[in-house]
């Protein structure tokens, strides 16, 4: 806290010697160098929501929804840790060599914490899932180790995206997001929150949409939570080029002078994009002050001193070996085997080695599938087809693609579904099928924007491309042992996986090596224990308008139908007996491995209908571990009982704790 | 012989039981069943040019420039042998789940025995080069591969394109190539000649272009030399939708109808394309005779028995498991093996696994350069960096992508080179560079036609993209030792590696495990012994207009100024020293291995300017073996000597041998 003080200080003795123009120069992006000052051009945009991004060879941890459904902060805080340290080893090498570029400062603008409300929602896999209790303990985590406990930030996190942000992408620069308080208090605001006021999160980024009619860039009630109650003194940054569509398509300004205005006046001091390059123009016409300026300028110095960029640090001699090194890549793979949901097993699993498997489907050898979006380049790429190579070796395995990824055929000039038949050769060829449906970020991702890759956008629904469905049922049709290994980032229809495969298992995207995961799961070298962090629909008809932001029959919380996988879901290789009691302001949960395999487990607690306590702990074959959980950390009002158990959110089923 | 005649009669008999709709209907490539005589439908169009395409998974051989580079006849036959292997497996599975779809049928339409005239064709990279006698001797041992030595033809090959096609793609629709007597005598002719008389080619397909005028695909004189002097008595296909370039592109007709009646007058049996529909108007408007049909319709009948289809054959029982066996994947990887070319070695080569390596470029890790075109899906991929990975570990080797195969920068907001500072920052921190620079078919390939993934065309000239240039110039300045690996499947301008690289490899495009082919090669497994099967240029200058048809300063034959390297150039690890006499009407040539490695040679003999025999032999370090090469066999004409050796071209550097 001194340091920050000092940070402060330093910044504002800094900006007293600039010029206004200078000052107004440090709000964008690419802020250019001031020589006379000694400040070098810093570009604050750098991206690090599963490992570094967009700037070449680094460590690809499972995308942010694999990594909720490890429920494992221990983890997701190494796991940030890891991406600071290979941050700080790029951002050393590349000023090195003079490169001041974007994807290559210590600003890391993650981790995405909005709340996954709908499964259309094309970015939701950038997400830690649908509920605000594990999103905020997953995000608080995940800063802390970004921002390490040094004297500097190791990076600076950025909480995004403020706030209630979640599609529809196609109109996320004209739309208007209308919460009740209700929602806004129980779902939308908590992680952003507690990011704030428990982590110190250095940044915040504004949304695109408008907030019950309020840029979110530039919204007087959301900056009154943020710096106003919850205290936030680090520095906001528009979402990118959010702050032209205040006149371009929110129509809430006219001109751009108008917006940089708006924005800088609420509260917004960095833009990503350029309409702050009018700031000097709406000076000049009296729509801000000086001090406005000088205010923004101030805190975005604030955060370069406090990374320690005008001073030698702790992290200056972080050696570039350390970038995807044989440490970190086993550190993400870990991730991804921790990732792994299993949803469906009739016993099949694991495999046994010596059997012939066809191993078939667009995402059995694809290396996209395994990245997700806002990725760095892995060193190497392990796919599930190279993972199951590596583990039984290539002689009992078929492989056949199966299909296109969506199109309906694989050649042009051939009729539907030509694959088809090779797949269901190879599927009557062998003991076993292993079927790898899904997407990729291709198929569900963000809007196309310059600094996008695809313009993927949301899902229109919730069903497999109709190429993968006709897949699906001609293997099943085969009659062989089917497993199906669902990739994707987020709640598919699984119906008929779940009702004719013999297994089912989520495995996300789950980064570079991320296929050996997937295999050594499907052979039994460890027991899989991640668990959903979003319901599982049966349907599309089940969802509301995706439009619509109330929390209304939406996530587990408010959902009044029956879902197909409920949050928190997830089988083992191992059985578990759960007992659980209350003593001494403090719920104890003693946990029985009563199988034969060492197994991870997540214990959750549930108030009612709301997660308020969970613990991912590993418990050896035969062994037996209790964990408490303190009930004043649970902001429990009026339940009645907490309910306790290991299988996600199936009030029936779990373990029922009266609390009076 | 007999085969022939009894599947002529056959062809003959079963012909004469259809109408004249159904014979006109056996005329297109997507033949339709005729019930009523047990005729099932039949889809001419499949590829095989190195391995099944377009299928699915296959084992996936070297791209033809590559395998050409072997010089190696019996490894080609093999490699046929194999190709049809997985056909008639990949048939025999499709047939029996009803799949008698394009690609999936026995009439294979490779080779592509075209001369590869001008380095910038983009459809080089199918060819076996720039001589017309390497074309023929591995066309001739491909098609007896490809069609095999039983009762029935294993596979049907057919030599397109007929004749003298190269490019220039964009204008192949309404291109007239002119080609002197002299031309079509020496260079465009005598591979179609020596597959037709030598191989008994089943197939042989009309080019786009007119040829002095005449449409290949209906051209008198062409047919003249086919089916009068070289007694061609197989199937004839016109090239795709080439048919409906004569009324759309050449104009040398009409209408459909009238383009159709040319093409079946002049020899065409087969449609590739659509225009044949039209086949019945022509008859009733009086262009052809039913005979004309019928005459085609027998010949391809032909080819059908031909195959066995209408029997059982031997090789109905080939399972469906030979395909992309491991004997097969070790076949095409040794292909690979052979056909990479050493172009420089300053001794820097083989390296030592204990040197800290930096893997760059954008050829590196891709998937797709290990491919070319006109290819199946590999059951498993190794790129060139996952091949080091294999021979040396992770550990000691660092990564970077470098740059964008062609494009400015990787990342859209980003500058340019925005690879470039990792690169440098991975060079510094290693002990050596291997760079893999180059093109894929995604850059070099055919013009956009439907059955094309990509709209590639041709090279605009013969240098690398901007990008990569950047980066080798870039890596250079570094001053640690650089190997350059080029991945390309032509000739380009290797000037500025070939100066300032410690070594330089073309790799061309190696096939599904490829990688593994690179690494092996750069650490010493073997010594390399492929030979440039075009000359390198120094610069596109040196070339005459691409449309230019005369073979005048082109290829290593007639090219009056110095090459960068020569025709037939390739290093070795190891030295030979060479021993040559005339005894007998046989050239005798005696070849010492006198280093300390074991390695394969090329042996090539030169009748004055122009390649009259080669032979490849693998010679253990400190032995001596002797080859010959009868004279009669030699062709030879007014020549005074031959020049003997295995450094290609090179005229006052060969053994010297006198004729008289």
């Amino acid at each position: 806290m001194q340091e920050k003080e000092r940070a402060k200080q330093r910044a504002k003795e800094l900006v007293s010697q600039m010029t206004v123009e200078e000052m107004a120069s440090q709000l964008r992006y690419d802020a250019p160098a001031i020589e006379r000052l000694g400040i070098p051009a810093y570009n604050w945009w750098n991206e690090g929501l599963h490992g570094v991004a967009r700037a070449g060879t680094a460590t690809v941890f499972p995308q942010a929804i694999g990594l909720a459904a490890t429920f494992d902060t221990q983890l997701i805080h190494r796991t940030a840790d890891i991406i600071a340290t290979e941050a700080r080893a790029k951002y050393n090498a590349a000023v090195k060599e003079g490169d001041r570029d974007i994807y290559k400062g210590l600003t890391l603008w993650s981790p995405n914490i909005n709340i996954f409300r709908d499964p259309r929602w094309g970015r939701g896999h950038e997400t830690y899932g649908e509920d605000p209790f594990l999103t905020a303990a997953l995000g608080v985590a995940f800063v802390k180790g970004l921002q390490g406990d040094g004297e500097y930030l190791k990076c600076a996190a950025c909480a995004k995206h403020f706030a209630v942000h979640s599609g529809p992408e196609a109109l996320r620069h004209e739309f208007d997001a209308q919460a009740s308080e209700k929602d806004m208090e129980e779902t939308y605001l908590p992680a952003f929150k507690e990011l704030v006021t428990k982590a110190g999160v250095e940044g915040v980024m504004g949304a695109y949409n408008r907030v019950n009619g309020e840029p979110a860039c530039a919204s007087p009630s959301l900056q009154k939570r943020l710096r106003g109650e919850w205290k936030f003194d680090g520095y906001f940054v528009s979402d990118c080029w959010a702050i032209r569509d205040f006149h371009e398509h929110h129509m809430v300004t006219k001109t751009a002078p108008e917006s940089a205005a708006l924005a800088i006046k609420n509260g917004c001091d960095l833009n990503c994009g350029n309409t702050y390059l009018h700031l000097l123009t709406a000076l000049r016409e009296g729509l801000i002050e000086e001090a406005d300026i000088r205010q923004a300028a101030e805190r975005v110095m604030t955060t370069r001193f406090r990374l320690g960029l005008f001073d030698r640090t702790e992290y200056d001699n972080i050696p570039y070996s350390v970038v995807a090194c044989e440490e970190h890549r086993e550190a993400a793979l870990q991730a991804a085997r921790e990732s792994m949901v299993l949803l469906k097993n009739n016993g099949i699993l694991p495999l046994k080695a010596s059997e012939k498997v066809a191993v078939i489907g667009p995402n059995a050898d694809s290396r996209d599938v395994l990245l997700g979006n806002y990725n760095g380049t892995p060193k190497k790429y392990t796919t599930v087809l190279e993972g199951i190579y590596e583990r039984v070796g290539m002689e009992r395995v078929l492989y056949s693609q199966g299909c296109h990824l969506y199109k309906e055929k694989v050649e042009n000039l051939a009729m539907v579904q030509d694959r088809l038949s090779e797949a269901v050769t190879t599927a009557k060829e062998s003991d076993v099928v292993i079927l790898c449906l899904g997407l990729d970020a291709g198929l569900e991702g963000e809007e196309g924007d310059a600094g996008n890759a695809y313009a993927s956008g949301d899902k229109a629904d919730l069903e497999l491309p109709a190429a993968q469905r006709k897949l699906l049922d001609a293997i099943l049709a085969v009659g062989k042992p089917v497993i199906v290994v669902s990739m994707t980032g987020s709640a598919i229809n699984l119906s008929r996986a779940q009702k004719s495969a013999d297994a089912v298992i989520q495995a996300w995207y789950p980064g570079g090596e991320g296929g050996r995961a997937v295999a050594e799961l499907i052979y039994g070298d460890y027991s899989p224990s991640g668990k959903l962090p979003v319901t599982f629909y049966a349907k599309t008809d089940d969802l509301p308008p995706f439009t619509d932001y109330s929390m209304k029959n939406r996530t587990y919380r408010y959902f009044q139908g029956t879902p197909l996988y409920p949050f928190g879901f997830g089988l083992s290789y191992t059985t578990f007996t759960y007992e659980a009691c209350i003593r001494e302001h403090c719920l104890y949960v003693k946990v029985a491995n009563t199988g034969n395999m060492d197994s991870g487990e997540v214990v959750q607690v549930y108030a009612e209908n709301r997660l308020c306590g969970f613990t991912r702990i590993f418990i050896p074959a035969g062994t037996v571990q209790t964990t408490s959980f303190p009930l004043e950390e649970m902001n429990l009002k009026t339940e009645k009982r907490l309910l306790v158990g290991g299988i996600g959110y199936q009030p029936e089923k779990l373990l029922s704790i009266s609390l009076y």
